[in-house]
């Protein structure tokens, strides 16, 4: 763990600070410098602020976003990846084996994880470290667990702030991590320049517990335990998969998903991952692709995020949410038609707001 | 057209005060009547209500629906089919194929189109229906043209409703038509219990169009134009998109998709598609898919609406569209965070409701 808890040198005083407890809480100015100067105490702190559901500390939070937006515009430099794949499938290994690639080659690596359907405890957050333990204890890697269960909305929004600020810490790789079972893939989607899809030989079975659609997302699929008596089931399943792929419509953005075979243990394919990634990089931002997408993602969020509260402040209403269970049996036993039942709703709700 | 218009003896008052435009307009009762004795006079008349921007005829139109949903209740003898593919993959002949068939062994078809997006004149409508003659004089067929153009959202509310009242009329295999381009397929699929994606053999290039996501969707693929020349080609296409298929992931309906060719020239494979829907319908009919999805797509209809209306309201201030136009720019150009701008936005919004 000393590496991810290593203080910069530069910021010693607000870590003492931080550190005593006694003294007044550092300011958004002390933690903005702290970022912006790569000390991961203070981005952890900047996180915790994120994730905390107090107003001051949201309010604080969304200070420091502000300026660190500021303070790095859009960073051209970073690739945010998401990379999913059903569990078993060997992200934890995997993203060990081709961060510590990317660490050696004078990346920056964070590693955020997004799963609001997990029960994962602290306990197991820890077990997650410990199976990505060299990347852990790893200088250049920063990797910080899934926030705290919530709503799937609420574990984006989180998701997405800490990638601005692992970006103003001077970050350059971005891992997204979820398990590919439920609707967090799209979330992700939503929030990574890069999807990648692990998967394992002898499709089918395995695929039972992947999301409908999620393949179509991916912008490489990548058959990962490529290894031993593996290899040749791994090699069928990445043809089959090849094939498959060329069906689909192509992409607007001018790149052909990816196929391929790794294996985390022997590392063989580990590399190429990184090599395509870099191509769709590469095209993607020759293009304007890339740098589209990011706004796309940008203005999406905008929207999304009004349409949520605008929900939430409809059914905080008490007598809306006893009306709608009532006007909800009508409809699903088809007595009324649901058109209908939302009008009742919607008339109701704002003849209250007036009152 | 004589078959489409024709009216029912049993209605002959109705008409006669439909005709004549000098008394008083149609009653609701008169209008239910109609429907249920499967008058497509009256039939049009009620879809015309439905398609009004009218208030009191929107009015009239629901209580209309309410009173033909109270007179069927879920009618289980419905089988709601909808029919996409790219222009030029003979949608049209299709159906007239099928369509034919279908009446031919008893069964009465009701012909819907959705497609918003689309220019189509009142004109080219009518070339519609030519291009379907031999359905359209059929007396056991009716065809009804997409609305005008509107919103997506309104455009499905419509179709919706109008199945409601086809279904009272007695028309128990709905098509609803749409051109896989746009986003009207992901509508379509929300209100059907089958998808059907007809394609072209030469897989690549005619994908282009297509959006992503959409086999996916689909619950049967058939390469049409399986004729002469194009037969071997067209049983290569049928191949891969079987083996493509069998890697997507399991639908939890108990059905396999089903990939075949089929010939609206030769009519051959045109029965084996009405034998896959049958089988598909019997499956989950049995297992219970069937009514479920019913009963999901009715309950997100009511909660889609209400959402939409909470949208229409908030973008139909002018000051809230002002400052969004100025920070969604702020938002794209990384200058403030797309969740900072949403609450500036959502608390103008409150406030000036108290006012």
């Amino acid at each position: 763990m000393k590496g991810i808890e290593q203080p910069s040198r530069i910021n010693e005083e607000a870590i003492r600070k931080l550190r005593s407890g006694k003294h007044k809480p550092m300011s958004v100015e002390d933690f903005v410098l702290g970022i912006r100067e790569g000390n991961r105490t203070i981005l952890s702190k900047a996180i915790t602020l994120i994730e905390s559901s107090l107003h001051t500390h949201k309010e604080k939070a969304q200070e420091i976003i502000a300026q660190c937006l500021n303070s790095i515009r859009h960073p051209a430099g970073s690739i945010r990846i998401g990379i999913t794949g059903v569990p078993g499938v060997g992200k934890s290994t995997f993203i060990e084996a081709i961060g510590k690639y990317l660490t050696a080659n004078g990346h920056k690596l964070a590693v955020l994880a997004i799963d609001p359907s997990s029960s994962r405890s602290k306990g197991s957050i820890l077990g997650d470290k410990t199976r990505m333990e060299e990347l852990a204890n790893d200088p250049n890697a920063y990797i910080r667990p899934s926030p705290a269960a919530g709503s799937l909305g609420g574990v984006a929004r989180k998701t997405m702030e800490s990638i601005i600020l692992c970006e103003a810490a001077g970050f350059d790789v971005i891992f997204v991590e979820t398990v590919g079972v439920g609707q967090s893939e799209t979330a992700v989607h939503s929030m990574v320049d890069f999807f990648l899809l692990l998967m394992l030989s002898g499709a089918g079975d395995e695929l039972q517990g992947i999301k409908r659609g999620i393949i179509e997302m991916a912008d490489a699929i990548f058959i990962n335990k490529a290894d031993g008596d593996n290899i040749g089931k791994a090699e069928m399943a990445r043809r089959e998969y090849s094939n498959a792929i060329h069906l689909f419509p192509a992409s607007t953005n001018g790149w052909t998903p990816e196929v391929g075979t790794c294996s985390s243990q022997t590392r063989e394919g580990i590399i190429r991952v990184w090599e395509v990634i870099q191509a769709f990089t590469k095209i993607t931002r020759e293009n304007g692709a890339f740098a589209r997408r990011r706004m796309e993602q940008d203005r999406q969020v905008l929207f999304d995020t009004i349409e949520e509260a605008l929900k939430s402040q409809f059914f905080a209403r008490k007598d809306i949410v006893h009306q709608l269970k009532i006007l909800e049996t009508e409809v699903v036993e088809g007595r009324i038609s649901p058109y209908l039942a939302a009008n009742m709703l919607l008339g109701k709700f704002n003849s209250g707001n007036v009152k």
